[in-house]
């Protein structure tokens, strides 16, 4: 017997590609009752509709908030103020609000002090996502064995947090709860910086007046590509992140920067030894991750990949 | 009716992941006659032979590319000079003898003075590859449209030329004549950079005190595991490349780190628009490489993507 829904009516505010997801993931896991929407484009609004993901899709963000008992922000950070103080008379007492952004001090510090007395606030942070924008991109596997991090901020209504941790669980993700400070300070790692670092090569490349541009593109596949794709992302969203985790990104390109001048020196120095020594304890955690099945966001890869390395292992003379 | 052989033996020096596809697509394209190969790895020789990729292999060079009418270096860049002087006594007049390694220049000076007369050096460099290493890595369509490049000197033999691009075409490639210091120039920035800083970001998060092994793992779907994935390549075989493309890498990660200080400044200052301007440029060639079919090893990936895009970009109303 399939579980019943944990929501009557999921309000979300922004119907990207993350937005999208969720309105496909809540209908198909069957975890809400009525799926609303609201976004600021008219375009994005009637995609939803005409997908069929959404209920309604209405031109004011109050709108879909009001009679909600759960209301998610998926619109860039910049957007969160402003959203919240339009929706905030609306939210019903005992609704659970929620974003998904991926800086977790910024919510806080945007959405937190807008929250009526009696709604239940707790920022969220879905570890998933592609290099596609706009509710067409979205699938409802997006958050199959991706981590959802939770950053409740200190008295945070318990009951509020372990339900909207069942809504993500039933949508296939592992729920995390975690400091918002030290969320973003990961993040800014795992996440931020490898973006900025592939707009940046991106950039660079564009900007190379000895090679075409007919070159880069044949030559790709020498891992050029790679970052290609996460340098396609939603540049607003991305804008947002950078300018709302300020400081844990700048220390850790300030890391990077100073490793990779070490690197520098030692190509132009003729160190082999110490890039050897570098690129062996570099391989180390690809295996890791590798095992622990969050290596493609193709939703079976990773235990399909996770259990092709179980028996590797269990092969004998390999 | 299939194609006839190109060539009667085919003398693999070196059957690690590139020497053991050139094996697998050779016989299954129906390229050459026989199969040997050499490799200093005991472990490496009985594995080609247990996987029944080659007729025999050699523990000495020169036995493997005696007899043979296309020689084949798979080594890391640092054994060239060595193996040809080895095995340059044993080369047949007549005989082709290429490459697969990232940089021409160093192929072309270590390589170039001890071809004997009346054997045909034309330097080659398949732009595929997985982060896999050793002969069981190795696939038949691992060259399948992908780009491979030779860089003939001035002189070369034009008879020569011909045949080994026929030869590459046969196992799927596409073949471009690049002159060798472009070559290298180009490669610097489409693949030995991009491979620089994958190295590099990963020894960051490796040094982080703050975050844990597991916490990078598991939020790895972020952006990072894309970096790990080229950061788990053959530590060898890109100690070598750096060490010999120096000039050009350090000129192309001289304008990354300049733009990477420009970027740090402007988050820093919260300038949004630098960032937004960047991160809207950067879109534009991710469709270019999925419109060209570079996107993935997967060996029909390219194909079906540019077929979507195509049917994407007939659609009204997106």
């Amino acid at each position: 017997m399939p579980l019943a829904p944990i929501f009557t009516r999921l309000g979300l505010i922004g119907i990207g590609l993350i937005g999208a997801s969720l309105a496909r993931a809540a209908r198909q896991f069957n975890v809400v009752g009525e799926i609303v929407c609201h976004d600021i484009d008219p375009q994005a609004r009637r995609t939803a509709l005409d997908l069929g993901i959404v209920d309604a899709a209405y031109d004011q963000p109050q709108a879909a908030a009001a009679e909600a008992d759960l209301v998610i922000l998926c619109t860039p950070i910049s957007a969160y103020g402003e959203v919240t103080a339009a929706i905030a008379p609306s939210l019903k007492p005992g609704t659970i609000l929620s974003d998904v952004g991926s800086v977790k001090q910024a919510a806080i510090r945007d959405i937190g002090p807008l929250v009526p007395e009696g709604v239940h606030f707790v920022p969220g942070h879905p570890v998933s996502g592609t290099e596609q924008s706009g509710p067409e991109a979205g699938f409802a596997t997006l958050f199959d064995s991706r981590w959802c991090i939770l950053t409740p901020p200190p008295g945070s209504n318990r009951g509020a947090v372990d339900r909207l941790s069942e809504f993500w669980s039933r949508l296939g993700s592992r729920v995390e709860i975690m400091e918002a400070r030290h969320h973003d300070y990961v993040l800014a790692i795992t996440s931020h910086v490898p973006h900025l670092i592939a707009y940046n090569i991106v950039g660079v490349v564009d900007d190379l007046e000895k090679v075409t541009e007919s070159e880069v593109v044949k030559y790709s596949a020498g891992g050029f590509r790679d970052f290609t794709r996460i340098a396609a992302s939603n540049p607003i969203m991305w804008r947002d992140v950078f300018l709302n985790n300020r400081e844990a990104v700048l220390e850790m390109l300030g890391r990077f920067s100073e490793d990779l001048t070490a690197l520098q020196r030692a190509i132009r120095w003729g160190e082999g030894d110490k890039l050897e020594a570098l690129f062996t304890r570099t391989r180390k955690i690809r295996r890791e991750i590798i095992a622990a099945g969050q290596d493609s966001d193709e939703p079976d890869f990773g235990r399909r990949q996770a259990q092709a390395a179980a028996e590797e292992e269990a092969t004998p003379d390999r």
